[in-house]
């Protein structure tokens, strides 16, 4: 990957590679999970215990020094219990599906040793897979390295794609009996295969077609390639649950997104985290949105960027946002709000029909219903040490370009004049201002543009 | 499609599927266009009437219940004259293009049953069209069903796209022959073909390849697919008129886009409603805009965000706008006007020369040639219950953070001070200010950052 | 291309179709380029001239009237010596890679008439390469146009492409014995072909199967086909060596682009001029990026728009920008500095740690160390004629809306008060305010919605 972060921990659909393996085991209700691990264990171990999902237990091998794909199972070996199967996945492989793997343990049944298979157009290179037989359900006799293998072995187009099931009883038994006698003395699993067979367990595939789900990334054009299958799955899941994408060539999900019907969805929306979108949402083009919730009939016009991260972000049902605002953690959006151009809105909660439609910053406050928040009005929340909240009572109409410096609260009703900057709470139903008186000066000169020096 | 929508209402390029096949038929200057509707007829019809196309005379028929095909075309019979062809069309089929149903129209002549027919690679599982020779102009002897096909007539790659010609006289009578014996208990319409062959009338086939143009949408995912052909299609036919588009692939027009000649446009960029762009306009990629006249040599940068909606908006000769500027309804730059970043523009006209580069809001105003509105500045519009007009008159200099309280006028020549809130108007020439006096505290202590609760 | 630019200044990747080929001459280390013109060839050269890279030594040769491929060579023929090889190249085929070239110009090897090939699936329409034999080296005896080719000529599918490498002297010679007997009565380089077999000279041919190399541009379709090869081409040298894209079908460099290890791109970006990432910078969504130097570990939000022009910008590491940032000509940050949504920054310093993140403007300004520049302030550096510069020492906070009317100083570790407008320097360690009293008006009545007229 050309990176100093390890490679199964780079990130597809904004997870960790190895994040998306284990999310499928634990989708599997497997009884343990173990990770080994080689370059970089420590940040590895660090990374995957942070994101682990719950009810899977995590456990960690290091195998050290790498001596082969054999090799990285045995240290895996004393944490698994004698009486289960063992599915041995790929830490780089991410687009596996749980129901394919099903099928596999399926296949396996606790008995036998079971490949996962894929059937290519062009297997030049691959260890091919010789079975007994034609049918689909003959028993695998063998898998032939490229290099090793005949005319008609490089005819067949089965080749294995290094995911396996196999009994924990037998692959101990199995891997005890690797050597590396081989020209890079490495010990190799797919060896297990011949020891199956000379021992007559039964060797089952389960063969697919689908190249991606047994896609290793070995480079960030592999990555990439990965990210756009990855992204058109999801985007056609959430088709096929009606919702509407403008484009599903331009639409990224780098976590959860649920949504209610009738959702639309505008070209080169990003979604990130944890996103609900209510009935009949409808999201506008080159918006970025993440850890929100937004209610039904809620519009959100272009280029909106919202963000709630830990605490969330909340537009209430029939809200207006955007264009060009910004909405930070801990917004709260009632019913009917609408945030427009250039506004900015941070840890503030807006009432039903509150407004703040054009170049305003909102922080740290609360806004009753109904409130108007001019233009250019700022809410001083931070005095260079701390910060303060701004409470603005139901109904007050704040003019244009002022300052309410927190801690403040604008009774209810009340009206501050455009321009003034507010220090002290006002009484509710008042007008308030604080300005310079208009004065205008008839002998003065304009500045002449200067010579140029 | 898994909504609340009728399906045909659903969107294509922003238009509803069924007015695509509506403005089809106006260009072929049909007589009437019947729009057999069922389930959402109401809604349906409404929404039909207000997006109809002029000259064309529009009826509705309900097809309650459905039963058929067939049974549907029956609906429409008794609005139809008999002297007139009738073309069969399917709301759900949105990218015929006329020249199509001409050379359709042109087989049937008035007098032959002519059906549309589609060549596929793979027509498994659709009716064949099976013809009295392998001469192109072969008659048609039968549509038969994939499962009701022998094997020979398997091979047959040509099938009935769902969309026929027929002289409005004969299809009255034989839709009257038509029963509902078979398997659906349903009446076919292209039970129709069988009775033709048997009253010794030619049945044609006019063949196409193009399947995109007999393509129905029948989930989000053949809604999205069609909407990428059908821009590309734009895409397209703008590129051979000279526009340079810089990735057909990401862009988007949703009514109609007027281009002179040595138009960019560049990626990502949205067009809605009824947009012009003069010779040599440019614009920055991520842009959306709509509903606007844009003069020549104008330049639209990056991020700009442009919707007239019914008012529209005009950009000027040699305009630069944004980036990250918007202009509402109502905004009208005149030549060479500048509007920079973070400057919202509504219902306000600017003469020759003027300019609001940063931070601003320009609403119900009129500015005159070569005024300067500073950074910050704000025309308070909106006294809390009505709007109000701000005046600017020719070369005034609106410093920074001014608030300019509406109705209000700035005299020719004058100049504001920066950070005052202007309430009375002005007199030409004079400087104007409105602000406190400056102090300096050298007493004052900085608040200290509270220690945490 | 339907438009008033002569073809070969149409962009690709933001630069000429020409500039392409002639800095792939360059890169060959070409003793000199002879431009052939024509149409437009005062535009053109004057165009090139500007663009032309260092080192090259550029000639041009006028082809009036246009009499064909050959008449147009004979025009630069005075302008090059004897003892040379000529690389015949065309200036609408901009993609050509210089290794190709290289290997063209070995074949050719200062004595034998190189002939650039391309292999084609469906050579349809094009000139034939006639070998005379099979294997690769076997020598080229004709081109056949495909109207006069034989049943057994076209299903050949090497094509010429019409590029040719060919010893000066013989082609000196050649040229002086085409004629202008044929149909279009034109002067064709491709007879020269007969010249070199008649004269017994060798003609060799290096064969490609990349079409792209080749292709020309002769519509705006093929146009932004290219562009995407080319864009494409430049995505996939960048993962190469390591750098994270999100979508390589969503990205576009239209100058050159040079970053560090771990660098991260979201979709959409577009970077223009020169642009270097220093380690671990991550650059968001949708951003454009032009003429710029941003350092190690710098995070660019997503709708970010920074383009340095002429005096670049600088991004210090550690800062982050964004979302919703501008950045203009001589924006300078520091390390740590934070540049936040809606501000915009031009021909300004700041130093680490300075903070301006909402709302604000910053321009001809100094701001030292720890300076919190609060939201909604502006720089007012512009009188109506000159432009002033703004100093802001170290640890300064400026509040909310301010306005710092420059020239002006703010002493260090100095405070400006909420809403104030500074016209005068202030002394170090003072709270600095210039407002109106607040005043409270009880009395006052609400204005009330105005009756329709």
């Amino acid at each position: 990957m050309k990176s100093r972060l390890p490679k199964v921990l780079h990130r597809l659909g904004g997870r960790a590679l190895l994040t998306h393996v284990i999310d499928c085991a634990a989708r599997l209700s497997a009884r343990r999970a173990v990770v080994i691990t080689g370059h970089g264990a420590a940040e590895v171990e660090a990374a995957l215990t942070a994101a682990a999902p719950g009810g899977l237990q995590l456990a960690f091998a290091r195998q050290e020094p790498q001596l082969g794909t054999g090799h990285a199972v045995q240290q895996a070996i004393p944490l698994l219990g004698d009486d289960g199967v063992t599915l041995v996945l790929s830490g780089d492989v991410p687009l596996m599906q749980a129901d394919t793997l099903q099928a596999l343990l399926a296949q396996c049944d606790g008995q036998r040793l079971a490949l996962l298979t894929l059937s290519m157009a062009d297997p030049t290179g691959y260890g091919r897979i010789v079975r007994a037989g034609k049918e689909p359900s003959a028993q695998v006799r063998a898998i032939v390295e490229h290099k090793d293998a005949s005319e008609a072995e490089r005819t067949l187009s089965e080749i294995y794609s290094g995911i396996m099931a196999v009994p924990t009883r037998l692959l101990r038994g199995w891997l005890a009996r690797l050597d590396n006698k081989n020209a890079q003395n490495e010990y190799y699993l797919t060896d297990i295969v011949k020891f199956a067979v000379a021992d007559g367990v039964a060797v089952v595939a389960h063969q697919i077609t689908d190249a991606a789900q047994v896609a290793g990334v070995n480079s960030p054009v592999q990555l990439a390639e990965l990210e756009r299958v990855y992204q058109l799955r999801i985007a056609t899941a959430l088709m096929e649950q009606g919702v509407r994408l403008a484009d599903p060539a331009r639409f990224d999900v780098r976590g959860t997104l649920d949504c209610a019907q009738d959702v639309e969805i505008d070209v080169n929306c990003i979604f990130d985290g944890a996103v609900t979108l209510g009935e009949g949402v409808r999201i506008g083009a080159h918006c970025m949105i993440a850890n929100a919730s937004i209610a039904a009939g809620a519009v959100i016009h272009p280029f909106t960027h919202i963000d709630g991260e830990k605490l969330g972000v909340q537009v209430g049902e029939g809200a207006l946002v955007g264009p060009f605002a910004r909405l930070r953690p801990g917004a709260q959006l009632g019913a009917e709000v609408h945030i427009g151009n250039f506004v900015e809105v941070k840890n503030a909660s807006l009432a039903r029909g509150a407004k703040a439609n054009h170049l305003a910053y909102v922080g740290d406050a609360v806004l009753g219903e109904r409130v108007n928040y001019g233009a250019g009005s700022i809410t001083a929340n931070y005095d260079g040490a701390n910060k303060h909240r701004t409470v603005i009572e139901a109904d007050v109409h704040i003019g244009s370009n002022c300052v309410l410096v927190a801690p403040v609260t604008i009774g209810a009703g009340g009206t501050v004049g455009a321009g003034s900057t507010i220090t002290k709470s006002t009484p509710p139903g008042t007008l308030n201002v604080a300005r310079g008186k208009q004065v205008s000066l008839t002998s003065w000169q304009r500045p002449a543009k200067a010579p140029k020096a």
